[in-house]
């Protein structure tokens, strides 16, 4: 686009990360982001650099986080690294004056939340977004506004889903130790769309239960691979939330907000297109491998939002206290699913 | 029941033909229609009667149809018999004063449609239905009502299908010598909704086509599996029809009503019933393998319904006229595709 | 049917309680159940009795329990009575030596159950069957053989709701003192059908919750109008309960159940029958208004399955211990709601 | 992106009308095309060349077509123009060396489908392409793989509808001199289609019929608002096509491609994303508006695959044929709806 006196310059933008999700937010902020530039990328994994020299064809490559903050007119990083170095991270770019988009969680550890939104009230003219794909999908946009329009009447009941595709690699066992456990690593996102969907009331009781239906391993990681819970809110509201590592038919994310004047359902069949089939397995129709495909264009919006709302300086609706409150909520699901009482908050 | 003096005596049936439709409605007369009675069988086959009386313990059997006519008692007649059979069947019952119940077609010959309207129109007070089940589907008939209440505003266009599933056995092809072809045989009921949805318009002109996707064979009676057709009717309302022979996933029973404010469907997708499976094909559904299983409570509502309209003296709103229409629209699609013109009627 | 030497003698029974559901149950047994018929009806409502005169014909009515189980030659007795009265009238039947079909529950007490279920034990020849109809649903029982069959795996995870329509009259409220509330009341049929769907695993820990968003005057009785829990079972299988009273698109009851190889839905969509319906509000389909219109079919297999099992001398699969459990599991549900902890069993 | 030696160097377009969907393209090679670049627009109508010019911030605008083909270093030309300016555009455009992009149809004349072809032959080196957009949908492209892997076992009949929301504007209708008529402006998408699914076999017989059932004043051009046809193939394949003008719940494109072992249907309900309400009016979703929404990203890819296949002289999967045989079965159409009779191709 053009950088013409009328308009906001472009935002020189840093990732930090180059897994498959940070590749694809590398990529779209390459090509199809207005109003932004990838200018540097930094990871610790020579093949991840290489991957951006040779794909992107990027010439500012850093291995060391604090030399990518250091690059000369560097506006804004993405940090799409691992959940334990989220809360230093940001704080260390909040300290260099770059505003931040990091993926969700925020952190597994409350005092940390709480530790970034402190140093974030520091720098007021700095944006921080925590990546809760989901508030960006079209779908889940348009429930929303519906709800916000009176379609069904006041909300007070969410059921809300992450069922992952099972793997029979296991590849998500790898990360057990440090995911944080089911609720937190999957559940997160529920529980995000729950308060925003019901118009952020204060969670006051949770009760989360669970098994391991195929990966025994995880007991060593007091872990389950399927879940449910529920979490009651102040305004006598509730959410039911289910997770699992083991849905055989694809990634299946589905969310139904009941109201007093009706229901919307978010996702009742993750088809993964338009196509239908019927033949001798009767009628049928395909579905979405992972979240990958299921919010890919929603990654996209997300970014653009991001980069919208720095260069207009535009309030963001997700705030550092909706991801405080996504952890504060992951972590009592995980106590009460190892307490097996219910858990006041 | 009772049969005590308020109420209208039980009407006394004797049934005419006992394959498997035959069965069907011998069974739902014996058990499950308040009002009638089956007392007598009739059959040339042997097995027929046996069946009829070992497993309905009915004690009156007959294999010359003359002798049933002369039952003592015998209020009405069912024929369940070969199609060629029906116009002097329907007439015997007629000039015997029985009411008639007669299986869809009327017949493959138009003259002997009027033959049997003309005895027909000499007893005003004999009852004679031929049976266009799918008018006593309920979902057919929701969709009619709602026409009624204008919900699609004012209906102009239809298209309507009869998808048998696949018989490897190819069964079909042993009657393909009399059934009179794909459009008489199926779409004979297809045109008999699209006329009754429509408002009754008068057809003035056929286009027919078809292909022979598996049945080869059928050549030899210059039939085709697959057949489709457009009519127009002097209103300007069109009606499209498929027919097929060859379905994979089930009976695909499927018929549109599309009116100036909206559109109605009957029978989408032929779920077998309210489960739905999700594995590693996607998510599915098993569907209908016959017309049996789809319009079995249908069945039985047709024969309640002509068991009421002469216990009540209720005009049908079925009428010869209706099943005449039906007889000549499919015999112009039969000559459409064999001569490859549009068909004037 | 023929009651000849080959066949067992058709059942004579009596039915108790001729409110909504008992007219249906007299209505079947009546016209529509093969080996079984009607004599005699018990009811303390004159007008009820006037009905099963009036409509049925049925010459024997009685206001007295103790006369109808007296009735000369009375084979079983239907009770459709509430549900305070099941226990004793239970009792009383078999020690008058008649087959008893109960509706469900059993009783809101679990000493009464178990004190049924001893006076059961007393009469082995007799049978009993409490009416969880759900079981006899074609699309449940399908689901159930394809679990037996292997189709999903082993299954670990059920989520079942039933959701009434809202009634803005409330009318169930007036039957709140004595329904046992809602868990009681509805998700008793979610938690026979869990068990049943799991294997019948033995429940170990519940938690429940509920508000109440529409009907606040159901505060004096310590009743929601929507719950939700969740019931862990001692071979770590675990499910989610939802039940609603202010359903807003009709009744819809659906029920998943997840295994390691698959999931079944049953009554993903409550759909009213086969008709869609596309026009300004998108493309939509209407629902089932109740339970009655989506178990129709359900209510009468049920009874003739009873009636075949006592003709047959078969074995019921719906057992005392069944009703015992669901009674059971229902009443820590209610306490759980109340406690707001963890319930034990 | 980088223009290093081992690429090749970015596309120069530039494009020619900017209506609705010109505007749509000159976005995509704007910003979301890789390896284009929009460098001229033109256009005879003052407003679009200032929204390119405002809106797009592109310097070289040109009210003369000869102008912009002698737009130094231009490579392509896209042309979004009236239908009857096609062929001559085109031919100047290959004549002066340019890559052609043009809009479907090609012409509603086949002398002018053939003048173009035989231009076309005399530049090898040009890539020509008609936006056949459905091609590039994500949908009707796994179908089509689908197809090619034997998932339907030999296909042998398609049922293609474009049906267009009804808009009480009429503003199709002041088109509807220039259009060609209902079947070469919306059916030639559904030929296109029904030629590329069933393997390229060759027309031979057309009938199509139609009705006037809201724009009456189609009349003075001969049109109707709702048309169907049956197309015959040489290989014994049929296709039936629906187009109307007066859909109510949206626009609605559905194929559908039945084989010997199965059938694929693409956009059974238009679903616009995945929202479910249920609410007083039942289940339901509402529908896309639009063609514009339904193909918003198969556009995008259409353009990207014609860039690519410049750029890495690709061959067009695509041809001159495909979209001369699109307009020739068009033509036939609109003759037998006009003559009442079949007609031979």
């Amino acid at each position: 686009m053009s950088s013409s006196g009328m308009r906001s310059p472009t935002l020189r933008v840093g990732i930090v990360g180059l897994g498959r999700l940070g590749r694809r937010h590398a990529e779209n902020l390459m090509t199809r982001v207005a109003g932004a530039t990838l200018v540097a990328a930094c990871s610790p994994l020579p093949a991840e650099l290489e991957w951006a020299r040779d794909t992107l064809a990027l010439p500012h490559l850093y291995s060391d986080y604090a030399a990518l903050l250091a690059h000369e007119g560097l506006d804004a990083v993405f940090l799409v690294t691992p959940t334990s170095l989220h809360p230093q991270q940001i704080i260390q770019a909040l300290q260099a004056g770059k505003h931040v988009f990091c993926e969700k969680p925020l952190s597994l550890d409350l005092k940390d939340c709480l530790r970034v939104s402190a140093e974030a009230a520091r720098h007021p003219q700095l944006k921080l977004m925590i990546g809760f794909v989901r508030r960006f999908d079209a779908s889940y946009r348009d429930a929303y506004n519906k709800i916000q329009q009176g379609a069904i009447g006041s909300p007070f009941m969410v059921y809300s889903q992450t069922c992952d595709q099972y793997d029979p690699d296991g590849f998500f066992v790898k990360f057990a130790a440090t995911s944080g456990g089911i609720f937190l690593d999957c559940s997160v996102h529920d529980i995000d769309l729950a308060r925003w969907l019901l118009g952020n009331p204060q969670a006051v009781r949770v009760y989360a239960s669970g098994t391991r239906a195929m990966h025994r391993d995880l007991q060593q990681f007091q872990d389950v691979d399927n879940g449910v819970a529920i979490c009651e809110f102040d305004n006598g509201s509730i959410a039911t939330f289910y997770a699992s590592r083991t849905t055989r038919h694809g990634h299946d994310t589905m969310t139904e907000i009941t109201g007093t004047a009706g229901r919307l359902t978010v996702g009742a069949n993750p088809r993964s297109n338009r196509v239908e089939i019927a033949d001798i397995h009767g009628v049928r129709n395909e579905c979405l491998p992972s979240f990958f495909e299921r919010f890919e264009e929603a990654f996209l919006i997300e970014v653009s939002s991001f980069v919208d709302a720095i260069r207009h300086d535009k309030k963001l609706d997700l705030t550092l206290v909706d991801a405080t409150e996504a952890t504060r909520i992951g972590i009592a699901l995980r106590e009460s699913l190892l307490s097996r009482q219910s858990v006041l908050l």
